[in-house]
């Protein structure tokens, strides 16, 4: 480890998670304690600003902020769930909260594989797997799964385990071909077989006993199982950075062309952007993606209760792919590891979590002058920086792109394999209205992606405003004599609540500093946020989905910064019951003109699922995009060196044989 | 040229050129004729379509179809406009009629030298300059504009010269920046000056008389003209393909990764994508993009006219740039020219106006066993098909991407320049609420950019249906207890009509071949339409704006196929009165289920120019996607060989040295 103390935005270290162990024990002493999380405890922004501030002004620094920690245990002796706060500078506990018993903490690894082989040894379980006479090589798996809330006096820690028919002879092979037609639910804690649902498999909620399995052909995704022959005819196409890259990376901070940010990890939300400077002036203070949540359409139990929360529930830190150079990104990669800690308070390596690169994007602006002929043409260089979420089925490839014109993208990308559910579709035509057929005795029910985009700007400084601009005609009158005048209305959002986008406006949302104001525009200098309008929940106002997901009604929120205030869900959304995060905390009212506010934008993808989803689905890209807009007096990019052959060292295609005039001739 | 007889979708060549000349010359001897447009014919589709799909299959050819060429011609005796067909297999005129004198046939390249020759020679604009008291080094050019309709009873053919002041000593001098106050009018047959306009220059309509000019600082894009040194940290990012490109270039035939597709090219639209099919089944006969409008939101005269339609006016085929190796685009890259005509009937050679090249897109699909670790990873290797085309101050990139899961994506770039006004901002706070000041003296004004993308679909044959899904809740009863469920509703557009698109229902547009039954899902095969909702246009629909360009008022639009309806705007938009395009095809209530039909979706930018967009502005982009939807049987990119640092030559970053202890050991 590099030796010096931790930057407030470092992630957690190896020390830091012994040390966590070690100040709770002394804490608890002779206690048998099962750790879920330890990680760093989002520092308290007060004491972090001026810190920042006097490295971004080359100032001398002031003392470093307290370094909390923060960690999620169970006492193993009374069960009870727990909640500790700690400074790691003095080794001392700040608070050690038990929770209430209806609170129900994220699954963790070890939980996910105890109860996967709790389910698998359990004799039910077992029994119900005899009834499916399986031939040899063939066994059965099960995906332990988020037990979404139907009961609201439910207090006890479940999972339900979707089970599948799996060939053994390859460690790619999908099981989510072959769902089973029997889902059992266990208690976390007791260990206990709470029941054995069947899943309804017919074009209504009937379900029916297990019975002798019928092989059906599986639907493979891996190379190794395919039919078909892989093509020939894809040449390499390699990236090279003779002189290496152009960023530059001390520790966890990355420069590279006037930007400078921190990369922060945490095992909840994976990657964060902290304290993002452009050319030394402050833009955001923390960017994230704060929660997701992927409600299922099927209306029939038990798949009701399909509705994870991706980041409350799991969290995108402990399901990042450990990457592999040369198969995630392309070129000259910089990786960035985490740590994580298993059940027994042990720090766990989580290799290569985090990947940086560059990215040519084609053209950033182009001029050519009709009558010289003469152009200017300048390439659009992108820093990506990346994570990879498995989440049980599902990739997640999340990565904040930026580029040399000030803009910061966020782009999701959805890949891996659909959630499936049994279906009895060998008679031709046998379909239901919430789902794809994707394969023989398999149905891909449809669903909805909602991400939450956490934005806690800076835009020179921490006091901004929210408002929105839509674009109207001018009024029939004398000013308009022609009826083609159009102009912009502004609506500022002056205290905490939602918004609507709207295309037939063309809404656009800003943050600005009114301290600030463009000399040349005469207007606040602001960044834009250009949204992925989306349809919101379609879960009833009245069903748990809705209530325990209200940051997914709307697509936008504005609140006023509160330190713990990161999550649009809230804090525990395992079991929740109703959302504790972003629709309440707006009922608050803050003023939020001029303030320490935080941005929120909902987007997601209504996915109902096309065959060619399966048995792995092509990207789905959603982008969202902040852009200066009056933050500089012109195109920040002028300055980028030209697009030339001399750089770029392009290849020209031979002319075809075919052809032995040239074109060119007359 | 290659000795073969063209095929019906090639452009159109030198010798075609010639040879129409020579058949017009012989059907009018002894008149002087000034040729606007010399270009080939779009072929019957009748005709064409038992030709190539006797190429798809193999089986023996059909006569060729008729090689029709088609030419715009002034008769110089006479003034009048004359629109010929000629068959030059028989070397002989179809028609040859004149049109009414209200149509203007488009601007073209001679013509536009022209008008600024003839705006800058004449006695009153030069009387106008000298009251500027210009300086020396310093000059005024003109970009001749299109004369926007507000006049029932106009029929001369007019172009508005707009003035700008600029310096002699560079060729990328940013005139735009330097807007003048007065803009002479002229008749662009009689060659007269038609009248002078002066530009308002305050917060109303208010103009001034010429006044001595006072320098202003002159914003800059070019790289020699900048203040600021350029940045030094970009290092070279080369893209090698060792073992060439994975397409094949056929004369115009492009094979890749199952693709296959025949390049057009006109002097209209410029590129056009043919005959698309994909592992040898038809998806698309004909993709374009068919017009686009920019009209502007400022309210006074007279700039209400600036109303420019981009193809049907000028032409995206004799604006695209002749492309330059390693600065348009990066790696391996075939270029295609095109020819057009000069007024003298000259061919003119148009050398690499269009690019073909691969790209790396990041990742096509991936999956972890979370169980096993065993990973799944494809990159998104796409084709890239490219034209940039310059209409005097903008620049526009459209881009053909087709990737290896059967997606066909459509992007258009805008960049280059906005179109400013003179605006007498020295006063703090002078703005006006229809645009953005974006220098001293200069004021870009509000504006929309709305294309029109022809999609010609023959989605498994070329009998198709066009349809809507939405995605809504279940009703709220027995069947749906939980209140989570949802489902889609369908809409087939049974006759020809416009259709909206909508966020809140996450409406998708879909075609589909009623007679190709999926085996799996027992639904049609289709295609869907990934929109891009666009504000429509804003001018009121009283306006000539608006009565010109219906294609912009719906974002949506099917017609029943007809040889000759190319143009959403209609055939003549060049200071038209009213549309003969979309709308008024749609009248007809043609029948379009299970019909040769076509889909044309109207998207676009409301463009209120950040400062951040001058002097040349960084790319918007917007995107289009057309996605196999029940078309194959599973995802059709499973087998594209797997992502691995073999192929993909990856490399590295060192660790920095700063960090002498591993940051993987704990």
């Amino acid at each position: 480890m590099a030796s010096h103390p931790p930057h407030p935005f470092d992630p957690i270290s190896p020390p830091e998670i012994v040390l966590a162990t070690k100040i709770l024990e002394a804490a608890f002493p002779r206690v048998p304690l099962r750790y879920k999380k330890i990680d760093v405890q989002e520092p308290l922004k007060r004491e972090v600003v001026p810190y920042i501030e006097a490295e971004r002004l080359g100032q001398p620094l002031p003392a470093r902020p307290s370094r909390l920690l923060q960690v999620l245990f169970h006492r193993q002796d009374t069960g009870a769930f727990f909640k500790a706060l700690l400074n790691a500078g003095t080794k001392s506990v700040i608070s050690a909260k038990e929770l209430p018993k209806e609170i129900q903490g994220p699954v963790d690894s070890d939980e996910l594989i105890e109860i996967e082989q709790l389910c698998l040894s359990h004799p039910a379980v077992q029994a119900e797997v005899a009834k499916l006479q399986l031939p040899a090589g063939v066994t059965v798996c099960n995906d332990p799964w988020i037990y979404g809330t139907d009961d609201p006096e439910e207090t006890r820690r479940l999972f339900q385990c979707y089970m599948y028919i799996v060939a053994t002879d390859h460690p790619q092979n999908n099981h989510y071909s072959v769902p089973c037609k029997f889902s059992p639910v266990f208690n976390a804690i007791t260990r206990e077989l709470v029941r054995m649902d069947y899943l309804p498999s017919g074009v209504d909620a009937t379900t029916t006993d297990t019975q002798p399995w019928k092989p059906v052909k599986t639907i493979q995704y891996a190379h190794d199982l395919l039919d078909e022959p892989l093509r020939t005819d894809l040449k390499p196409y390699i990236v090279q950075q003779p002189e290496g890259p152009s960023f530059r990376v001390q520790d966890n901070v990355v420069t590279w062309q006037k930007w400078r940010f921190h990369v922060g990890s945490n095992s909840r939300e994976g990657l964060v952007i902290y304290n993002l400077t452009y050319d030394g002036r402050n833009v955001f203070y923390r960017l994230s993606v704060s929660e997701m949540t992927v409600p299922y359409g099927d209306p029939r139990a038990p798949f009701h209760r399909k509705q994870a929360f991706d980041v409350g529930d799991v969290g995108f830190g402990i399901t990042a792919n450990q990457l592999a150079l040369g198969c995630d990104c392309l070129g000259h990669i910089k990786y960035f590891d985490g740590y994580r800690t298993d059940s027994k308070g042990t720090p766990v390596l989580l290799k290569n979590i985090i990947c940086l690169h560059e990215q040519d994007n084609g053209l950033q602006h182009k001029h050519t002058n009709y009558r010289s002929g003469a152009a200017t043409v300048v390439r659009n260089r992108q820093l990506v920086i990346q994570m990879i979420c498995t989440v049980a089925n599902y990739e997640y490839i999340f990565a904040f792109i930026f580029d040399q014109a000030a803009n910061i993208e966020l782009e999701v990308r959805a890949t891996g394999i659909l959630s499936t559910v049994p279906f009895d579709n060998e008679k031709p035509g046998t379909t239901v209205p919430w789902g794809t057929n994707v394969g023989p005795g398999v149905m891909a029910p449809y669903h909805q992606h909602m991400f939450s985009f956490r934005m806690d700007p800076a835009v020179d400084g921490h006091k901004n405003t929210v408002y929105y601009e839509d674009s109207v005609p001018l009024p029939d009158d004398d000013n308009n004599p022609y009826l083609v005048g159009y102009t912009t209305e502004q609506t500022v959002l002056r205290t905490s609540g939602s918004a609507d986008t709207s295309i037939p406006r063309h809404r656009v949302f800003k943050i600005r500093n009114d301290a600030c104001i463009n000399p040349i525009t005469y207007k606040p200098v602001a960044y834009k946020l250009q949204t992925s309008p989306s349809q919101m929940l379609l879960a009833s106002p009245k069903s748990y989905g809705a209530k325990r997901a209200g940051f997914a009604t709307k697509p936008i929120w504005v609140t006023k910064y509160q330190d713990d205030e990161l999550y649009a869900g809230g804090e525990f959304t395992n079991q929740s019951k109703q959302s504790e995060g972003l629709d309440k905390w707006v009922l608050r009212n803050d003023a939020v003109e001029n303030e320490d506010l935080v941005l929120w934008h909902t987007f997601g993808l209504t996915h109902n699922p096309r065959i060619e989803d399966f048995p792995v689905m092509p990207v789905e890209r959603v982008s969202v995009m902040l852009k200066p807009d009056g933050f500089f007096t012109k195109n920040p990019a002028l300055d980028v060196p030209p697009s030339t052959q001399a750089f770029n060292k392009s290849t020209l295609h031979p002319e075809q044989p075919c052809c032995p005039v040239g074109r060119g001739k007359l």
